[in-house]
């Protein structure tokens, strides 16, 4: 054994992820020591209740309420509490006493990243964060660092496990989303309140995160656009099939001109998360179950694509120690880390001026001149039509004398797009807005 | 603008990659200064002609044929002539001189990796090759990065676009090996003498370096067992494809138990290139055309997946840049580089000690009592027989009273295996040995 140089690690936090970041530092100390080129010592474990249950075997004296005294003197806190506090006001202890800090809390960076990066960047330390975008997938070292000499263009990312999850099983089993969700909530793929993924906020705040980094932007949080699944059923995921596209729960990051914005270049940014229709043979589209899956269209690098398990306690705890050792690689090599790029700092533009395709599902009287009504609403409403398809309706699905109409279009702007479908709405010839999806992908 | 502190970029080479990055550092200088916290000033391009004509507009006083007046002085030495000298010479020049290293000269690395990382530890410098192992696809920081807490099992690589383009489009087409070669080299995807690719020693040297990476351990090339992709005819692929597998040339990098090695913890890896059959279901049997995909399956982690364009001028360009971003910070940051880890050492198993499965097609005598003699002659090898088909023959492609074989066997011992083929083949009741195929990804 190399007499290796010890490092403090201080650990808050010992739920699923925090277990097994505590059970495998300790399993693989050798090992780790050997990569990192210093022993990695866990010296305490802050928790609420130093005697709950744990997943994992770990020894009581660990364990301590006193969260202030375990990160003053800690060469690297690894904070896995989740929350906005008390996790923020440890990391700014943690950063302030000299740490670098490793975290998984996607909540935090989302909201309070810049205080915390300028925290960081104020004593020359490190914050790490591979856990709090898309758990086991390696994707921010390469945005951050392998990429950091090309232009990211646009990230379609499927970032959250339970919602793909339900979307998958409505996709190949024809399910209704109440039922999956029952299921996934018995299963333990969905929380008691599954609010925080049905929602989009989990995959909101992941994406505010890849954007920053992306993008070399701040990006706050209230400025990504979310909406959820729930309005996500049976026919709408059948209609989608039959059109050759599926239906994923898509964080979307992209670099697009906007006349209006006061940028010198005239580049802004769109951040948002929405149920989208992506075709069949895009490689998003066979990401099965609980996967998370990260595509990235860059200037020189073309499309790549980053795939795995986006969550689950041991696949995040993977995650958290490849960012300790690196913490520790750092502490051992000397120097300042290096601070979060957000020097282009390209404005946000609201979902309005956004641009995508979109297939709009209406039903409508089934009687001469409909169409034609219909076609011209939507040119008035600078929105061009790609295809018109009447689908066959299932007798006893609608009313007698109404006929469903799917209508794909080219790249329209979103304010346009929902002006239109309100006038739609209000024209007299449209029973009913079925459906109005985006699509992405090609 | 902010006034960064200018670092010296010196670049060798101007073939398709270099004059990309040549371009790109001129075009994006802003921007990459921005991310990198320091400007990054192209002082010269040393070649062998300064008078050739390149893919990218650059100033004719930009070339030298002085590689050693250039490198002396420079901070950072983006190495792209490729082949082992004078590539080796001038990059252990860089390195003395106190410059980082930035290349992508896979065959370099896989034959002299050693000498150059113990030549960048003893100065404190860094050598980045993020372009050595899968083109732009991001696989060298996730390895050495974001894996570093983890413990890779495996990992199979579609690391040679060319030989990819040729065996998708003979599973997609039906067409014959030296059409479809004929047709990639008059495309540009092969070389004119297609060697390198067809034979595999191209993936060879990527699989040294993953593998090296991945385990902790320098592998030699030598170690590394590689079989090229001639041997796949229509026919092997049809039969391929009428089993539910497709034929991809595999770079695969593995950790096992070994009884026979002399290592302390009884594991040993094995490197491996050849053509394998893998499931139609598996992530990488969906990488068409002359795209690179990376699966690595790690203990903690899981399954995780990296996909993008394996080779091209620009899409190289992209990753050789994120290093020299890379290189950059490191030197504003101060501290000295993180070596290569090499410390488990794990000893390279010879092809014989590995264990796989197999699928093994035979033309044997249509007479009865055959299969159990074939059937025999494995049991005595201890090949066990997981499935057997005997698959119809199209009258006229081989002799009447000749029946095919084809067995799928449960994981066997390559050593085993290869002498019950041999055995096989000298029975008297087998014509011919058509194809053996290992069969990798379930």
């Amino acid at each position: 054994m190399t007499d290796y140089r010890r490092l403090r690690v201080a650990l808050l936090g010992a739920g699923a992820v925090g277990s097994q970041v505590a059970d495998l530092l300790r399993k693989h100390a050798d090992e780790l020591a050997d990569r990192a080129g210093a022993a990695l010592e866990l010296v305490g474990i802050a928790v609420r209740n130093p005697d709950a249950p744990r997943e994992a075997d770990l020894p009581r004296e660990l364990f301590t309420t006193d969260s202030e005294q375990l990160i003053v003197g800690a060469d690297i806190v690894i904070e896995l509490m989740g929350g906005i506090e008390p996790a923020r006001t440890d990391i700014l202890l943690a950063l302030s006493s000299g740490a670098d800090v490793v975290t998984a809390n996607k909540a935090l960076l989302a909201t309070h990243g810049p205080e915390i990066f300028d925290a960081a960047d104020q004593v020359g330390a490190s914050v790490y964060y591979e856990a709090a975008a898309a758990g086991a997938i390696p994707i921010i070292r390469p945005l951050r660092d392998s990429l950091a000499g090309d232009r990211v263009q646009r990230i379609m990312g499927i970032v959250n496990g339970t919602t793909n999850y339900i979307l998958d099983r409505m996709d190949t089993e024809g399910s209704e989303f109440a039922d999956v969700l029952a299921d996934a909530q018995r299963l333990g793929y969905a929380e008691a309140d599954p609010t925080a993924d049905v929602e989009g906020y989990d995959a909101a705040q992941k994406a505010a995160i890849l954007a920053s980094l992306a993008f070399h932007t701040a990006v706050p949080l209230e400025a990504v656009h979310r909406e959820g699944i729930r309005s996500i059923d049976r026919q709408t995921m059948d209609a989608a099939r039959h059109a050759g596209y599926v239906i994923k729960l898509l964080a979307v990051c992209e670099r697009l001109a906007d006349a209006e914005v006061d940028s010198p270049t005239g580049e802004a940014i769109s951040v948002r998360v929405y149920p989208a229709l992506i075709p069949r043979e895009h490689p998003l589209a066979s990401v099965h179950g609980a996967n998370n899956a990260v595509f990235v269209q860059a200037e020189a690098a073309g499309n790549l694509m980053f795939y795995g398990a986006g969550a689950g306690g041991v696949q995040t705890a993977s995650a958290v120690l490849g960012d300790v050792v690196s913490a520790a690689r750092r502490h051992i090599a000397g120097g300042v880390g290096v601070g979060e790029s957000t020097r282009a700092n390209l404005p946000v533009v609201p979902i309005g001026r956004v641009t995508t395709r979109y297939q709009i599902t209406l039903e409508v009287s089934d009687e001469p001149g409909v169409l034609a009504t219909v076609a011209g609403i939507l040119s008035e409403g600078r929105v061009s039509i790609a295809t018109v398809e009447q689908t066959l309706v299932p007798a006893g699905d609608v009313a007698p004398g109404i006929a469903r109409l799917v209508i794909g279009t080219h790249t329209a702007r979103e304010q346009d797009l929902s002006d239109t479908v309100d006038r739609l709405a209000a024209s007299g010839v449209v029973g009913r807005v079925v459906s109005v999806l985006r699509v992405e992908g090609n």
